[in-house]
């Protein structure tokens, strides 16, 4: 297949890397000429430009955009991909995309590769970046949004059998379920980790903050970890998943509330069974 | 020197593998025969027993019990070690201990070695787990608790030495500050990640928690963490820390309220401005 990148960043990139890997032609689209330049010697596309017209051949395009972008790009996509072509983005979050880009493109796919490192851009691109990792696929069904829309069968199958070419494991759910979980199990985690950073830093006695910072080990350390990154993509999270994070936020706040009660009340009962529960239920979501 | 070890658990272990290795000779006192065989065919100590008389002729006693044992253990020393033996502990709080263990032997000092790993017991013992981790000592001075003890310099040299040929890095402060700066970074921590999966697990939409289970990658992995350890450390934590967890907790919780009221009100660069202070903040507690 033809296929169209625009927004040649870590994510475009890799796949790039992984779908040219595969046998398919890949066309990159950046804003800058010196990432086209990058790109083409990273060997992650066939041809490069700074043109969305390049991409008029395409039979699929994936929008690797920051999310703001996703909608005003597939609009300026319409102008210019032949009606066949199916659209497909990579964006975090989907109840606020794939109704509006669905409405710009009919052949619209919403889709979330949920893969990433701490690097960004182009030269932290490699191969293999998706393989045994979740994508999933948000496709509209009438009666899952508004607009009574529903996603392309063909256009489905499409992205179904790239993401297969990634070795992705694909799940499919409606946009709203997608941004419910994602909000406990990525968005929710990154305000809960900044949280503590902020909480520990304003430690108002010079000494304890001090000795605080020089005594934080592992524990600290991964915790904190996902607070402590890219402030733009916590920022992004709370603008595109507000309902869903404000939920989960809310929910946590009563939770907090309940525990320090027990603590206050010291109902060493009630929090040991608490805690005990907590050590149960982690392994339904992560292996170690 | 002859140094006792009353528990034999990881602590206790590592503590006799180190000291042993530094030339010292070993008693080790457990409460089981077994533990005390398994102690000796671990070359983790010298002579095994499960009677405390037996450390009778020891210059310094390392009490690694549990820390609702640690004071009544001292107690029970009391009775049976030379007036110039140094007693001190390894328990993760202070400010209940130090003081009263104080009041029981003279020549008592606080210890923290902030070392540690997932597996528990004699069987998880190895060398240098202290290695280059930190150790602190927190005597009591006249101004820092309510019976105006001191404790003995003396006995702060030995345990000084004995945390330096653990190759530890040596920190002294007062009980109190000691209790309040593992609040931050090592109690608040559990609390605040063991209620991340507790929320998450709440979900009553079964599809969307499903979902979420199989989506949960790195994030939530090292966020909930050391909220899905051991109950029995969390609890432990907040019977005998229960002051500053409360404190720290209800820090945390008014920053999740304000967390909660900017994103209500849409204040973007107040929450950007919130996240970028974060992230410059992590690097004073942890390096990566």
């Amino acid at each position: 297949m033809k296929i169209g990148l625009v927004g040649l960043g870590l994510i475009g990139g890799c796949l790039g890397l992984d779908l040219r890997a595969s046998g398919h032609s890949i066309y990159g689209v950046a804003r800058r000429k010196e990432t086209c330049a990058q790109a083409l010697a990273a060997k992650v596309v066939d041809e490069a430009s700074i043109e969305l017209a390049s991409l008029q051949a395409c039979d699929v395009v994936f929008v690797c955009t920051p999310i703001a972008k996703i909608v005003p790009m597939v609009r300026q996509l319409a102008q210019v991909l032949p009606p066949e072509a199916v659209i497909t983005d990579v964006g975090s979050v989907k109840g606020s995309i794939v109704e509006a880009a669905t409405q710009e493109w009919s052949r619209f796919v919403g889709g979330h590769p949920m893969s990433g490192k701490s690097e960004a851009g182009i030269e932290a691109a490699e191969r293999h970046l998706f393989q045994g990792n979740s994508y999933v696929i948000t496709p509209l069904e009438e009666a899952n949004n508004a607009a009574r829309l529903k996603t392309d069968g063909g256009a489905i199958k499409i992205i179904e059998q790239l993401a297969g070419e990634l070795d992705s494991v694909l799940y499919h759910c409606s946009p709203a379920d997608h941004d419910r979980a994602v909000a406990w199990i990525s968005h929710l985690p990154v305000m809960v980790s900044a949280n503590l950073i902020r909480s520990a830093v304003n430690e108002p006695n010079d000494t304890v903050r001090q000795l605080a910072q020089h005594l934080a080990s592992s524990g600290f350390r991964d915790t904190s970890r996902v607070g402590g990154g890219n402030p733009e993509l916590g920022l992004m999270m709370a603008q595109y998943n507000r309902d869903e994070i404000l939920r989960s936020l809310r929910y946590y706040q009563q939770e907090i509330t309940a525990l320090i009660e027990h603590i206050e009340a010291e109902d060493w009962p009630r929090l040991a069974a608490t805690l005990a529960e907590t050590k149960k239920a982690r392994p339904q979501f992560v292996e170690n």
